[in-house]
């Protein structure tokens, strides 16, 4: 159990037994839907989590930096996708990765590919970025030439070859019940499955990978897709309950926060916990109140989140200021520590740069 | 000069020459107005950047926090004043730099002080921090009976020294002109004003300080004011520019990204550089666009910036969606580098953690 004396800044906690049933539930739903689950390894960039993974016999995963695939590479990963259109400034680093791994690119311009092939030494693999309706990267149209143009300069280069269409339907997190996520996923199921009719009869075995958090946590058919990508799922937050992706008890990580000053007379707490401890991202809640964590209550080192919570209203780089309810208000004392459970636990993380877990154990991540 | 073809990643620039001339003039402003210029550190959290402060006579300084304080306190500072609240958790962290610094903190209530009085060995100096109409933390009432309990606590201890009132008019952030500052500052030098003729004739030496940077880089009379303490001066960024405490011309700090995607057909490109480099915050324009960043031209190694530049409509954690107009589609290739004019430099370089100078240099933060 955590030692809560020792903690004297904001730390982040992590539940791992919530961690590993988010982890589980959806290593079974792949199994069962015969998908590969590729996890992706931003939200929580650590060896010692990413670890975890094996014990469901994955041995994929995505990565959003080719800095990241590297990290993972140095923790005996063989298999990694880079889920980011390729960055033609970064072919030497991953031409190195290549050398070492089963390294796998999404590519969606001719330009780069052919500036790929021409300095590329070792073997990868790319998919081609299919826009599945997010409209941030990737060719929308099967039609489009593009497509073809991309086919040409993969031919001409022995050391890449075209492995399928990789899409994600980030427009997801605008959903807001499962009804919502439902027509998503039809949806984008639909519109990469139009890819591969396309292309069955040129490259029969092409792979289709899709898979965001909202539809992988929330949908149970992936039947015709070969790959699946989530990575918020292993921690979960406030944005995911939101979009109800998952319930407030699945959150596997919340920041403990000491309380610096109680202003009775307006509610407020504020505690040492900022903008570079939880990030900026924020929420904009059914009631019209823009939150930036919610408060939770303590049960033993562990956690509990009521969606009527106290909740973060502002932060500054350092500072939070807490508006709290009545219960919260009365109890708390300066010097006392508060779990704020994040809007946006990747980004969170990503700021923390590690973990304490609730047993009291250290994990690093990516520094 | 930068050598971009070695740029893969998004790299923070810096310009050393406006920075230097942002320091050159908040620094003759505080030997103008005879108050002490006491900068503060948590904007760019570097020992290189610190040091440009010395050929200004600067030798004391302002930071957030307790690590940031210890930081400093390597690289030779002796006098350095940590404006957050007191968080009792770090007491034993605090006695460690008061051994070896002269170091003020800033407290707002009785049981703080309390818990620091019986633990400590070494002596400091603490600001009673108020609230100058910002509303975040602080005491509002110079007749307030907490001030009197603080000072007994202060009292009873032969470590701590009552050095006077501290605030920070934040508030400034909500303005978008001159007169609207020059309210704040009047307002907020009038209400410290306050404590300090409530308290004179006990503490006829007490400091008076305060300084935010809207107020310090606009206003020119702070006669009645002991110290003051502005951080983003030194680079400034949109959010100072909108407030309209700089020009454009002014900011000192951009964010190089490699342009990864084109999509002509809806006028976007797709940079490497998302959350995790620019942080999230966001600036709502006069038009109603909510933007975090606008993009700059280059001129060699330097930039240039127009506010009706091309801007980022979105931040993934490490995609960014610009909007760009007909000139920036049409001339740009994708290998591109882009520089990103930040909304919040010190978010965003607290999230990049290095420097690159125009002139090639790299200059370390803290880690």
């Amino acid at each position: 159990m955590i030692d809560s004396s020792g903690i004297s800044e904001p730390t982040l906690l992590l539940d791992v037994e919530k961690c590993r049933a988010n982890l589980e539930r959806m290593a079974t739903k792949a199994k069962e839907n015969n998908v590969i689950l590729r996890p992706h390894c931003k939200t929580h960039q650590s060896h010692g989590i990413a670890r975890w993974f094996r014990d469901f016999e994955i041995d994929r995963i995505t990565v959003s930096s080719v800095k990241m695939a590297h990290y993972f590479a140095n923790d005996a990963w063989r298999d990694i996708t880079i889920a980011f259109p390729l960055n033609i400034r970064e072919i030497k680093a991953i031409d190195e990765l290549a050398s070492q791994i089963d390294l796998k690119l999404i590519v969606e311009n001719p330009e780069s590919v052919a500036a790929l092939a021409s300095t590329l030494n070792h073997h990868l693999q790319v998919f081609i970025k299919a826009d599945i309706g997010y409209g941030r990267t990737g060719i929308a149209d099967p039609a489009s030439p593009l497509i073809e143009q991309i086919l040409q300069e993969i031919d001409r280069s022995s050391k890449i070859s075209f492995l399928g269409f990789l899409g994600h339907a980030g427009h997801s997190y605008k959903c807001r019940s499962h009804q919502e996520i439902q027509v998503v996923h039809e949806n984008s199921i639909s519109r990469i499955q139009a890819f591969r009719s396309r292309y069955r009869d040129q490259f029969p075995d092409l792979t289709i990978s899709v898979g965001d958090t909202p539809t992988c946590s929330v949908m149970n058919q992936f039947s015709e897709i070969d790959e699946i990508r989530p990575g918020n799922f292993v921690f979960y937050d406030l944005t995911q309950w939101q979009i109800s992706s998952c319930r407030l008890g699945d959150i596997a990580v919340a920041i403990a926060c000491p309380v610096v000053a109680r202003h009775e007379s307006r509610n407020e707490l504020v505690i040492y916990g900022g903008g570079v401890h939880l990030s900026k991202d924020r929420l904009q809640m059914p009631d019209g109140r823009t939150i930036f964590g919610l408060v939770g209550t303590w049960r033993n080192s562990e956690w509990q989140i009521r969606p009527e919570a106290s909740y973060l209203r502002s932060l500054s780089q350092e500072h939070g200021i807490i508006v709290a309810n009545e219960e919260l208000m009365q109890s708390v004392r300066v010097g006392d520590l508060l779990p704020i459970v994040p809007v946006h636990s990747c980004m969170a993380a990503n700021s923390m740069k590690k973990f304490l877990t609730v047993n009291g154990e250290a994990i690093n991540m990516m520094s």
